[in-house]
This record gives structure tokens, C-alpha cells and sequence, in this order.
């Protein structure tokens, strides 16, 4: 990969990275060795599928010896263009678009091209939708096709250097970058950026305040709290707001409602839909439900290896610093920092393996369901992994508070250290895990496969298997590549943003620098991210997103519990060493249950107010919103008003209908074959039109006013 | 009106209650005598505007000499359809309405048919709705139509005796009981009876708990306090659920999005709407801001009045029980309850007046955020008026604790005797206000009247205002008394059981018999308040509503409250009198915060689990509208489908595009045209279609099997 870094870099555009070949996809299918005629068996079936899918194929050598590449595109471009129409269609049914689609095929494709996110979204629903919705019903490693590696579309490297180029000369990003992300990965991915933006826009804000707290107020400053918390109040609200409007302008509103289902998911039996007489697949609740609740023996486990961990962190740390004395003192005091950097993100991996497993096990329908459940355990693995150590800190504080004056002074010390090393070191740590290590890691294992494949080639006579064709072998090369790379995973990239806001919500108290180092770091980020993609993943598939989904209510649970711990820490750090831990236990434990009390509820009041004032300004995309909205609406009233009812009250009798000549007759009429008629016609025909009602009225109200005259005479 | 309800129990059933002679509404205009030429004046133009909105009246004589009856109903019954058609095609444009309205009128209204409610509700749009939305404009009480005293719809007498003869002998209400007052009374009415009906069977749990608590447990007992407060959480969490679902049957779901315009709503200035392009009627924010920030002072001096009235009440009360001696004691006692039960409610109607005021004058643009902004108001009345006298007590207790151990003994009863009073003589009291004294204030103003027609009838000579005519009397007669009934509003029905909700919530922990006192005064309610719109009241405008509105609101902050509250209630006075009261205050402070505290948190973590559970279950009208939204989808695909697009992958190919013969020599033409063709096409011509790819792929796999063997050898 080095060398598409060096060539992004040297400004060269060799002619395999100007074309992808019209490919839309790459199937890397596996030939294992000990199983060659049930993969090529499978290989067939895959081929058959694909076509009858509408799908063209080739295939090529693969990877090394062990895998063919097969090539797909759709076969006819019309096709596509029907499913593209069908699901835009379908989006109009759902309400996440509000103009209704042309009649007209083509004008439509004229108003709103096909972009490469909804192309490659579409083809891929084709390869991976089961048969009966008109897909080749791929599932790669499950089932029949479990040889089937990994389906991935090509990257557009054009593309890509241009943005690379451009994110690294440029400070601020703007909607036009994220509108370029959304076009060519899609939604999931453009909402990911378009949060780090608006959260790294945000953070100079605390990061401007941190610093001069920090000149001025000092660590524990009740100020920096306060204002740290209404900030990550009106950042989550905002936020919120934000994302509704990115959603409207993309066009992708309510796209969360319309579910794609899990082809992992496995039913116990069909049952026919009560609303749709369909068939659909039963998973039973009770089942699900058994095995939701191992949620809570996992946490425990979570919480016990790594509170173990801490515990042993924080020992070591003491007995080295307090009561150790031997040789090289100055080096393993380092000891707990070294232990926690290495094996924290180790079982953090762990951990997370777990949770995909019990997520897994959990067997949801659909895709938005079982993401939401994963993000759901993997905020709480993050959570203890990143919070739990300042607990045992302050929890230390809190016990040998009454030992001597001495240790209570150093305490607070020790917090602010601890966060300096989990917002510097860490995010350094983070930063070489996931840019320098893959690299370092795919470098390797070539070096491994190119020794091997050597080895391979020595011992036979001749090479049997037909070399590439050299027009395209520098081209099948770059896919090869590519095919070996990582697959972007959103969810990573959010879950580190999303501590990170915890820290700074939680703890950026303790050290008012840390909002600094994050508005640093993060503008880096934004950065290796979009390297990450670009060069270091897969092109991921482009999939919609109407949200940041559930991480969103993490962002919203870490700033709500900011407002407890924030307002815990600075009440009982806050005032010098003889402060409020020279008075009696009862009366701190009082006050600082007050504290807490009041500062939740001021956090709750803040954001009811927030919320309304954002509620009241102007939002680009409701407006757009409402202006189609009303813009379908009178267009329809006015087709639906062409029919044969009557819009005008009495367009040609001004003076009520009773009075036309015909209306008279006609009563006359009905009266004469009903007698005198009913009590109700009488009623009604005592006055006959507007005038006669008048002239009657008026000699009513003048005779009344006459009697009134002589009543009070 | 003592006559009406002597007829319903009579069972008799005259003529003039059995026909509405086909009158849709009765427009009661005044005749003042200082005024009688404008009045004549403002009467023609009256009657000229109901025909040119398509309306036919009839005039008779008025209540007594200073009015005229104006009878309306529509011209055309065609024009009418076609309004509610027209509204019926809006709803669905606002997804109100799912189904796709016909394109037959008739048809519709087949399906369909008209119920009295909307047919009325139509009729008073026609009445109110501007000119330039081809109403007639009337608005009563205000500018060119301030002689215009009321417009209200008869009564269906033969509907009403049936329903109060129906309730009075039938224990439990069902669904169809509220149908027939949706039909009827429109959904606003008939949400409130749903509530109470589900308020009531939801109060059965409550009072059988309580009574066994109040044998068993005794009062101020946590267990009481925790399992009300989960029934009030649960009771809130169904209902949110019971109205959507309401909302779903009865086809209004979303209505609260089309808004009506106030039409006493007064603008700066009108302005183009950046989206419709039409005029709107703009107000001032900032203006309007202003006026809403008297609701702080507002709410100080409701504060100050009642506060200072309790004040007075519990020192004359001290001051009697306590150091007074003189003579009448025993009676002296009742004092302070005879000031509150008569001062209470009298300042809470000049207080509830005031609200209404500011609320006018806070000039909403729409009914909805007028009606919002007067709940708001008139719940921080309630809430004021209602709870405050417990604080009180509970500060009284707080400061007297350390006088005398005797002294705090006495408190807890006190402040039981205070909710026996609040929950069962108040009770009794606003009854017989609600009921009784309207009736008694109708008869007295009858006699007076009647005695000053005599009067002027003795002074005239001979009646100048000509007599009803005889068939027509008896109808007449009870159109006037109609006329003088009061208007129906259920803000108030809805205020009181608010009230009794946030009473259960907060305090029943002191007396838990108050839900058996509930339980029974809400049997009597509901009929009561039945009797209430069918004998003393006009029948009132049928208004759509797909929820009980900002009174939702108000029940979940009682919730929420009520959890702090009672927690707080029973931690203090749980104990026996030398219980938490013995021990040192700073740590009763310390444990009350943190019972408090961790009440909250757990009524906040047990509501978040009943929402949740409760969204898993089945929901008859979220069935029914994804049923409907089903069928939508299904159609409209279905006919947009028949487009020309390609729906099929390819229809006569099945092994691929490419060998087609037809495809063959058109790709033979392109690459003679431009050479060897594009590398593109080179690419994908290298395997002709599906065959051939598996071929080449099977060569290709076993040539890598046969390679890798060699290897390994």
C-alpha cells in the first residue's frame, strides 16, 4: 500500500488508477486448497447466480494462488436505471422523499443524475438480495457461499487523490466536502465526517475557554464546569438539529424506517404477516430475550477484568512509588503506564470480539437492529475501559482522605495526570494503532506471501497457471492490492469520538487543557480518517444513514452524566487542601448530594431551554422540506379539485338557492305530494331567500326595540 | 333546564325534542336598545355573508326582546361534500389519512359515510373560516360582529337520552361508548372521556392496594409510595400509547399539524412567505417574548395570594387549636376550612381569568399554541393552588421538630386530615360547584327575567313582537333555552382530574385510602360530566384532536414530581416519632437527598423499561395503519410499475447479454469503429458471456489446485 501512498504523494497517475475498468464490484472467491471441487462447484453456481441477477462477469487470477477475482458489472444499464427508479419510488411511498417521481423515466434521471454512492448501493442490493427480490442471494462466507471472501467496489483513485490533496491544504472543511463524501461512499460514511466537522468547529470554543482557564482559574474551577457542561449541551442539541438538516438536504429523511434485513438472521419458523398475508420469518421473542439478558453477566465480566486490571495498575503504582525502594526505582515507575497501554486496547478488542458474538447470538432482522444493539455494548465496554480508572482514584482519595493532609494534597494531582495521559499519550497510542500499525502489519504479511509464493515457484517446473494479460496485469494488480486491504468500520471511528467526548465532558475539568489537545487531535483525525478510507481500507459500501443512529443517545447519556461528575469532581476538589475535607464526613456527603442534585437538574432546565431556542431558528433543510412539501400539496389539491364536485358555494345564485324560479316550483311540487310536508320543509320555508330573511329580521329587531322603548318608558 | 332533565327521567319524549328541523347551527345575535340601528345594520350583513358562503337562514324571534335567533344550515348538500371531501383529501396530504382518497366523490362517502360531528364541524368552518377561504367570517364578539353573543349547534336530544340512559345503568364503559361521543361531540370531547375512562379502570389497582396498605401497612409506608409511583409511570406510559392508538382508529393521527388560525390572532404587518409565496400575517417575536415574560410575575403573585392566604389560614388554625380558649371553640376550629373551601376556588377563577388574559395577549397565531400557552398557565394556577398548602405543613413540622417531642407527633395527622380534606371534601365541593349551582344560578336568573318580561309586558300595551307560530313553539322554546346554556369546556373536566392525578402522585402516601376516594368520584365524574354537556350545556363544537394535547405534559411532570415528593414524604415521616426525627438534622439532610435522589433515578430507569416494554406490545391501531399503509405502498408500486422501464433483469436472455448475436456484432461494429476498442472494453470482452466465464474460471482453479500441489510436494 506504501506505494499508493508514494504515488499519491509524487502527484503520478499511472494509467491503473485513471480507470476502474467499468467495474462495479470485485468478488475475491476463495480456492482452498483441500476443498477445489466443492469451491469450483460453488464457483458455477456463483457465475449462474450472478447472471440470472442481470449481472456481467469475468474472472481472473486472484490474489495468490489460493483465489479467483471475478469482475462484475450490471449487464444492462436500463436495468439498473429501473431499480434505481423503483427504489426512488419506493422512498416517495416511505416519506423520506416528498416530491412525487416523474411518470417520466428519463426526465427524472435528467432532474437528479445517479450518483456513484446510489449506483454501487444498488448493484450491491442486487448481488446480496436473496433470490425471490430479484438478487443473487450472496452472502459471502455463509452458507452455500462460504468461499465467497469478500465483495467490495473499487475504489475511484481519481477521486481520492484530489480529496486528500485538498483536506491537507485546507483548514476548514466545508458542506461541500461532506456533500462530495456522501456522492462517492455514501450517507453512513458523509454523516461520520459531517459530525468530526461540526464537533471539531465546536471544540474551539472549550478549547479557547480551557486555555484561559487554565492561565486564570486554575484545575477544579467551578466556572469551566458550568460552561463546559451548557457547551456540550448546546453542541448535543445542535448536533441533533444538524443532523435532521444534513438528513433533509440528502434527501435520506426517515430512511431508517424502510429495513434492510440481516441475511445472517435465522428464523424458527414462517408465519404469514397478519397486515400483509406475506411470509415472514419468526425469530421467537422469549428466545431473544434469554439471551439479551447474558448482557448483564458481560458487563459484570467487563467491569471485573478490567476493574482487576486497574486495581493491579493502581497497587503496583503505590508500592513502587510509596514503599519501593530497590534499584531502577526511576524506570518501573513507568511500570502501570506500560502494563495499561498494552493490554487495555488488547482486551478492549477482546471484549468487543465478545460483544459482536453475544450481538450475534441475539439474532436481530434487520441491520439497523443489530448495529444498534452492538453500538449499545460496545458504548458500555468503552465506557468502563475509559471511565472506571478515575473512579479508583477518586475512590483512593476518598479512603486515605483521613490518613495524613499530606497524601490528600498529592490526590488531585494524580487525577490530573491520569488524564493527561488518557488525553495525550492515549489518543498518540490510538493514533499509531490505527494509521502506522496496519501498514506496518500488511507489509509483513506480503513480505511473508511474496517468500512463499517464491518458494512455490522454485520447486515447480514452469508456472501453470497463465500470467495476466499485460494490458491489464498493472490494473489487476492495484486490485489485487486492494483486495487485501482492511474494511472501514464507521463504528471505530465514532466510538473514539464518542469517549472522547465523554472525557471532556466527564473529566475536562480536572485539566482544562484537555478540550486543546482534543481540537488538536481531532483536526488530525478529520485527516488520517479520510487516509484511512482512501488508502488504507476498502472502498466501503455506500449505505444511507438518516442519523448518527444510536450513538447519539451515548453522545446524549455522556453529556447528562457529565453534569453529575463534572459537579462531583470539582465540589470536592475544588477548594484548597483545607477545604471542604476538613469538615465532617456527614456534611460533605450532604453537600455534595446537593450539589449533584442541583447540577442535574440545572443540566435538565439548560437543555429544555436550548432545545426550545434552537427549535425557534431558521433550518435550511425544513425550509427546503416545507417548500416541497407545499409545493406537492397545491399540486395535487389542484389535480384532485378537477373533479365533478361543486367548488364554488352557488356560483350563479348569489342570493340562495331557495329563490330561483326553479327552486320554488320544485318545492311547490314536493309540498303538493306531501300534503303541507314536513315540519322541517315548513320550518325552513317561512322566509323564502337572503332578502325576505332580512326585510323579516329587520321588522323583528325594530318592533323588539319599539317594545323595549315602552317597557322602560 | 330542571324541565329538560325532568323529561329524560320521564321518559317522555316530545315532538319538539324529537327534529332539529334540519338546523345545522344558531346564530344568537343581541339587539341592544341603545344600539338598535347599528345592530339592524350589522343583521344584514349578517345574513348577507352566510349566503354568499353558501349558507340558508331562517330568523326568529330571540331569547327575550333583546336578541334574534338566526337558524343556519347549508344551501347545498353537494357543496357541503365537497368541502369535507376537499378536507378529507387534505388529511391525506398531511398524512392524516393514509388511504388514498378516491377519485369518485360518491364513492367515498359510501365507504365512508358522514358523521354528524364532521359535518358540523365543516358547517362551523364555513360560519368562521375567512371570506378569502370562502367562509362567511363571523367571529363572534369581535369588531364588525361583536352583536354576534354565540353560534352554537343543537343538541341531538334523542342521541343524548339514549347516552346518559345507557351510562347511568352500566358499570364499566367500552369502546363503542366513546365512538358514539366521537361521533357525536368530535374527538377533542371524546379524548377526554377515553382518558377518564382509562384514568378510572386504571384506579381500581391503586385503591385495591391502598386499601389493603391502609389495613395492613398503615400510612407513610415506602412499599405504598414505590408501587404508586410505578403505577403512575405505567398508567402515563399506556396512555401515551391508548391516545396514539385512539388517534389511529378514529383517522386523525397528525391532525394537531394542520392548523387552524385564531382568528383573533392581530398581526404587525403581512408578508410573502419565503416558501408559498403567500401573505402571512406576521407578529413580533420579540413583542410576543416580552408578553410571555409576565408570566414570571404572574406566577410570584399566584404565589404570593395563595401563600399568603394558607398563611393566614394555618395561624387562625394554630391560633384556635392551640392558644385560643374562648367560647365556640369547637365551631371556631372549621374556620380556617370554611375561608379556604370558600376562597380557593374563587381565587383560582379570578387567577385562571388573569391567565386567560395574558394568553390573549401573548396573541398566539394558531388555536393550538393559544390553547398550550392557557393550559400552561392555568396548571401552574392548579399546581399552586392545590399543592402548596402541603408545604406548608411539612415546613411547619420541619421548624416546630425541635420543640417539642409532643408537638411533632400531632404533625403527620395534620397533615393527613389536610388530605382527607383535599381528596374527599374538596371533592364533594367542586361537585356540587360544578353541578348543582349552575342549575340553581339558571333558575334564579330565569325568575328574574321572567319577572321583568311581566313587568314590561304589564307596561306595554298589547305584544308589538309577533308571537312564535303555534307548530313551531315548542321547538322554539327549547332553541332559546339552549341558547342560554353555558359553553362546554373541557379544559376544565381535563384541569380537574390533572389535579387528582398529581394528588395520588405526590401525596396518597400519607393517606392511601385518597385512590378509593378517586375511584369513586371518577364513577360519579364521568357520568356527571355526561350530564353536564347533555343537560347543562350547548352542544359543543365537535374539534378534532389526536391527543389530549398539552395535558399530556402536565400528567408526566406530576409522575416525575410525585416520585421526588413522596420519596421525600415517607423518608420524613416513615419512621416512628423517634425515628429519623431523633437523630442529628445534618444527616436526616443527607439521607433525604439521597432517597430523593435515588427515587428519581430509579422512576426515570423503570420508565425507560415500561416504555420499552410497552412499544413491544401489540398495538390494534398501529396494526391498522400499517395494514392501510401496506395496501398504499402495494397499489401505488403496482401502477407506477406498469411505466416502461425494465422490471425484469433480462427477460430472454438468460445466459447473459453478451452472446446475444445481435450484441455480438454490435460490439464487432464498435471496435472496428474506434480500432481495438477502449481498454474498457477489451476488459470485459475477454470472456463472451456466461459460459465461457466458468469455463475460463474452472481451467483456472484446477491449474491453481494442480500449482499449489506441486508446491506442497
Amino acid at each position: 500500500m506504501a506505494s499508493l501512498r508514494t504515488l499519491y504523494a509524487a502527484d503520478g497517475n499511472p494509467p491503473e488508477l485513471r480507470t476502474n475498468m467499468n467495474v462495479d464490484f470485485v468478488i475475491n472467491y476463495k480456492i482452498p486448497s483441500e476443498a477445489t471441487v466443492e469451491a469450483e462447484a460453488g464457483f458455477t453456481q456463483l457465475i449462474q447466480a450472478l447472471t440470472k441477477a442481470g449481472l456481467a462477469s469475468e474472472v481472473r487470477r486472484g490474489v495468490d494462488h489460493t483465489s479467483v477475482l471475478v469482475f462484475v458489472k450490471v449487464a444492462s444499464e436500463k436495468y439498473l436505471k429501473s431499480r434505481i427508479y423503483r427504489e426512488r419510488v419506493q422512498d416517495w411511498l416511505y416519506g423520506v422523499r416528498i416530491k412525487t417521481p416523474e411518470k417520466d423515466v428519463d426526465k427524472i434521471f435528467e432532474q437528479e443524475p445517479i450518483v456513484d454512492a446510489e449506483r454501487l448501493r444498488l448493484v450491491y442490493l442486487l448481488l446480496t438480495n436473496p433470490k425471490n427480490e430479484g438478487g443473487a442471494g450472496i452472502t459471502p462466507k455463509t452458507g452455500q457461499w462460504k468461499y465467497v471472501e469478500s465483495i467490495f467496489p473499487l475504489h475511484n483513485h481519481a477521486f481520492n487523490r484530489k480529496w486528500i490533496k485538498q483536506w491537507s491544504s485546507k483548514y476548514v472543511l466545508n458542506e461541500e466536502d461532506v456533500d462530495q463524501i456522501r456522492n462517492q461512499f455514501g450517507e453512513k460514511v458523509a454523516f461520520y465526517f459531517a459530525f468530526l466537522q461540526s464537533y471539531f468547529s465546536f471544540l474551539v470554543f472549550p478549547a479557547a475557554f480551557g486555555f484561559a482557564s487554565w492561565l486564570i482559574l486554575g484545575q477544579y474551577s467551578w466556572l469551566y464546569a458550568l460552561v463546559n457542561s451548557l457547551w456540550s449541551v448546546v453542541f448535543f442539541e445542535y448536533w441533533k438539529k444538524k443532523e435532521l438538516d444534513l438528513a433533509v438536504q440528502w434527501g435520506v429523511r426517515g430512511v431508517s424506517r424502510i429495513q434492510l434485513p440481516r441475511t445472517a438472521f435465522q428464523w424458527d419458523h414462517e408465519d404469514a404477516d397478519p397486515v400483509t398475508g406475506e411470509a415472514v420469518k419468526v425469530y421467537s421473542t422469549k428466545k431473544r430475550l434469554q439471551t439479551q439478558l447474558l448482557q448483564v453477566p458481560f458487563a459484570f465480566i467487563c467491569l471485573l477484568i478490567l476493574g482487576a486490571l486497574y486495581l493491579f495498575c493502581f497497587s503496583v503504582e503505590i508500592f513502587i512509588g510509596e514503599i519501593y525502594n530497590g534499584p531502577f526505582k526511576s524506570y518501573l515507575t513507568f511500570l502501570p503506564t506500560i502494563i495499561l497501554t498494552g493490554l487495555v486496547p488488547t482486551l478492549s478488542t477482546i471484549l468487543g470480539n465478545l460483544a459482536e458474538q453475544l450481538t450475534e447470538a441475539e439474532n436481530y432482522e434487520t441491520h439497523d437492529a443489530h448495529d444498534a444493539a452492538l453500538t449499545q455494548k460496545i458504548f458500555v465496554v468503552n465506557f468502563i475501559t475509559s471511565y472506571t480508572p478515575y473512579s479508583f482514584t477518586a475512590e483512593k482519595i476518598s479512603s486515605s482522605e483521613e490518613l495524613t493532609t499530606q497524601n490528600f494534597q498529592i490526590n488531585p494531582d494524580r487525577l490530573r495526570t491520569q488524564v493527561i495521559y488518557f488525553t495525550v499519550t492515549a489518543q498518540i497510542v490510538n493514533f499509531a494503532l490505527e494509521a502506522v500499525v496496519p501498514i506496518l502489519k500488511r507489509k509483513v504479511f506480503k513480505k511473508v506471501k511474496e517468500v512463499q509464493t517464491e518458494f512455490a515457484h522454485k520447486n515447480e517446473k514452469g508456472d501453470v497457471v497463465p500470467a495476466d494479460a499485460p494490458e491489464e496485469a498493472a490494473f489487476l494488480a492495484r486490485v489485487r492490492n486492494e483486495a487485501e486491504l482492511d474494511v472501514y468500520d464507521v463504528a471505530t471511528d465514532y466510538r473514539e469520538m464518542v469517549v472522547q467526548f465523554g472525557y471532556l465532558s466527564l473529566f475536562s475539568a480536572i485539566w482544562p487543557l484537555a478540550p486543546v489537545s482534543f481540537l488538536i487531535n481531532n483536526w488530525v483525525e478529520l485527516r488520517s480518517d479520510a487516509m484511512k478510507i482512501a488508502i488504507s481500507s476498502k472502498r466501503p459500501i455506500p449505505w444511507r444513514a438518516d442519523s448518527i443512529g444510536p450513538w447519539l443517545n451515548a453522545l446524549g447519556f455522556l453529556s447528562w452524566f457529565g453534569s453529575l461528575v463534572s459537579s462531583a469532581i470539582v465540589f470536592m476538589f475544588s477548594g484548597d487542601s483545607n477545604g471542604p475535607g476538613g469538615e465532617p464526613s456527614s456534611i460533605t456527603g450532604w453537600a455534595l448530594l446537593l450539589t449533584v442534585l442541583c447540577a442535574e437538574h440545572l443540566y435538565l432546565a439548560v437543555q429544555f431551554a436550548v432545545r426550545y431556542g434552537l427549535n425557534q431558528m431558521h433550518s435550511p433543510g425544513m425550509h427546503k422540506e416545507r417548500a416541497e412539501r407545499f409545493q406537492m400539496r397545491r399540486n395535487i389539491l389542484a389535480e384532485t379539485m378537477d373533479n365533478d364536485v361543486e367548488t364554488k358555494p352557488l356560483p350563479d345564485i348569489p342570493t340562495g338557492e331557495k329563490i330561483t324560479r326553479a327552486a320554488l316550483e320544485e318545492e311547490a311540487r314536493q309540498a303538493s305530494i306531501r300534503g303541507h310536508g314536513t315540519p322541517e320543509e315548513a320550518f325552513w320555508q317561512r322566509q323564502q331567500g337572503m332578502d325576505e330573511t332580512i326585510s323579516i329580521g329587520r321588522s323583528l329587531i325594530s318592533k323588539m326595540a319599539a317594545a323595549n322603548k315602552t317597557a322602560k318608558a
